[in-house]
């Protein structure tokens, strides 16, 4: 057993449908990797506990030369590994760290996945070599975080980074947190998907082609509107230029409050509608500020669907957390 | 002399119509202070060179004492002290530090005059004890500056903290700085004024009484939306409002991004309408995400108008910056 010896370190992804994971060693080398379904209303123990057995299996001997577990949770992690808030888990309260360290007998980190995605694309990603920069990961919801002055934003309670409930609309698009006019609530996914089935409503004559692809206004997704903007349909397009234009507002934003030498731009709405990273490129050169816009780039994500338990194996291996139960 | 002693500090904060000039011990103790006018066209080294002359009359034999001089100079401060834009001084590209050593020959740093009065907030202020805020300064322009992690935030290139030009209206108010929907378009004092001149003239009727007291709708200034709000007037009273709901916008954003522990709001208009910080206390505890608004602090600003030259001599105090020519 040679656990200190902090050559790999297991990251663990738990997301709301599937948990990741992954053995890592030092510059993000994957060495294996394996995955179990989620399931949330088991309990975060359980989960955990399966993950650990699903490793063993998966990695056998390799898994005592790993030195810790990072583990990344979609929720919100406070500073002592217990979940503040996990909707999409059910396990708010949850001392997710010290579950861990039972499960695996290894020191234990714990990171919002968003956060640990972040981290991954800062050391091993599109991020590499940057002091000062935005990650924003546009997916269902949008989520984010940032590189300030070469250390992980963390805030006050270590919750920082949710950049996709920056307000863009003041008094706008009511947002599934509750705020209105929120960045997800126009480039989120499920605002996508509502906002085309809102405006096929509004206007069929003009949603007649998304409603055809997708059988009816409800059931338009954002595959829908990829496919009917390809075909050259005129609400798609307009749906996909203002998903844009807001995208664009929030990223000038940024770009003038933190400086950020580089944004980094994921996610799934990012890859289905690949010319949003030009509207958004063009809306900072256009609109921030003359000494912010002059050195920022603009760039997509560098790493796949892995990123959040590689970036909390990362973690893990960089932190180097010990054994406290 | 004793200038390595550290104890005192000199700051200068160069204004486009005034230069403040202030003797500061340790843990922000004002020993002196005097001010002479700015002339931005006399160039910033008969600027300097008279500051100099104005602290040797000032302070005298105590000029012997001062360990090193901070500069707070409203423009972007380049790392090294050289102004990236300058616009109300026009002294864009000037090297500041270099003009000052000259003129003081005293060791020196040059901060931006926001990121001073920041930093005089933290160390001596409204954000005294605190590793994560927010600060935001609402006079004509809007300007900020936030501290994350207990590090004053730079950015890539020393420029951050334009919390002014944030979006908040994606596609809405033209701004100074070129974009639109920036904070500033709406809640600086600048754009409150002609956001009551545009308002009192689409609608006269509602308009009477702010054009009465200004004479015409383009001379309504802060002062006069604030005494027509106190007396009852409506459109007053929703121009304030409407101030508010976008102050509030901004900063929900700020707390769920940042997840800062306090924001600090300052500056004429906040001074001119007090009850903003009310509006934007409910905004926040409405809106924000609970685990981010569940222990943040809404305050006033605490210090005085020379918090900028006050920050910049604390701010030398604690950089100690060494001679360099």
């Amino acid at each position: 057993m040679r656990r200190d010896d902090g050559r790999t370190a297991l990251g663990v992804d738990v997301g709301g449908t599937k948990t990741e994971i992954l053995l890592a060693g030092r510059g993000g080398r994957v060495l294996a990797e394996t995955r179990i379904p989620t399931d949330p209303e088991g309990g975060a123990e359980a989960t955990l506990r399966h993950a650990a057995a699903a490793a063993h299996e998966a990695f056998g001997a390799a898994m005592d030369e790993a030195a810790a577990v990072g583990v990344s949770v979609a929720g919100q992690v406070g500073r002592r590994g217990v979940l503040l808030g996990a909707p999409n888990l059910g396990w708010t309260g949850v001392d997710v760290r010290r579950l861990t360290i039972a499960a695996f007998d290894l020191p234990t980190v714990v990171v919002n996945d968003v956060r640990a995605a972040t981290w991954a694309e800062w050391r091993l990603g599109a991020g590499r070599g940057v002091r000062d920069l935005v990650v924003l990961f546009i997916g269902t919801g949008v989520g984010g975080g940032a590189v300030i002055g070469g250390r992980l934003l963390e805030g006050a309670d270590g919750i920082a980074g949710e950049l996709g409930h920056l307000t863009v609309v003041a008094g706008g698009r009511r947002c599934h947190c509750g705020n209105l006019g929120c960045l997800e609530a126009y480039c989120g996914g499920w605002a996508l998907e509502e906002r085309a089935g809102q405006a096929a409503l509004a206007d069929p004559a003009a949603g007649a082609a998304l409603v055809r692809l997708a059988g009816s206004a409800e059931a338009i997704t954002g595959e829908v509107v990829a496919a009917a903007r390809k075909a050259g349909d005129a609400l798609a397009t307009r749906l996909v230029e203002e998903t844009g234009d807001m995208l664009g507002a929030a990223v000038v934003g940024l770009v003038n409050a933190l400086n950020s030498r580089r944004v980094i731009l994921g996610g799934g709405v990012m890859d289905g509608f690949p010319d949003l990273l030009d509207r958004t490129v063009a809306a900072v050169q256009e609109r921030a500020l003359p000494a912010a816009r002059k050195r920022v780039e603009i760039v997509r994500a560098g790493l796949a669907d892995d990123a959040p338990a590689l970036g909390a194996a990362d973690f893990a291996l960089v932190r180097r957390p010990r054994m406290q139960r």
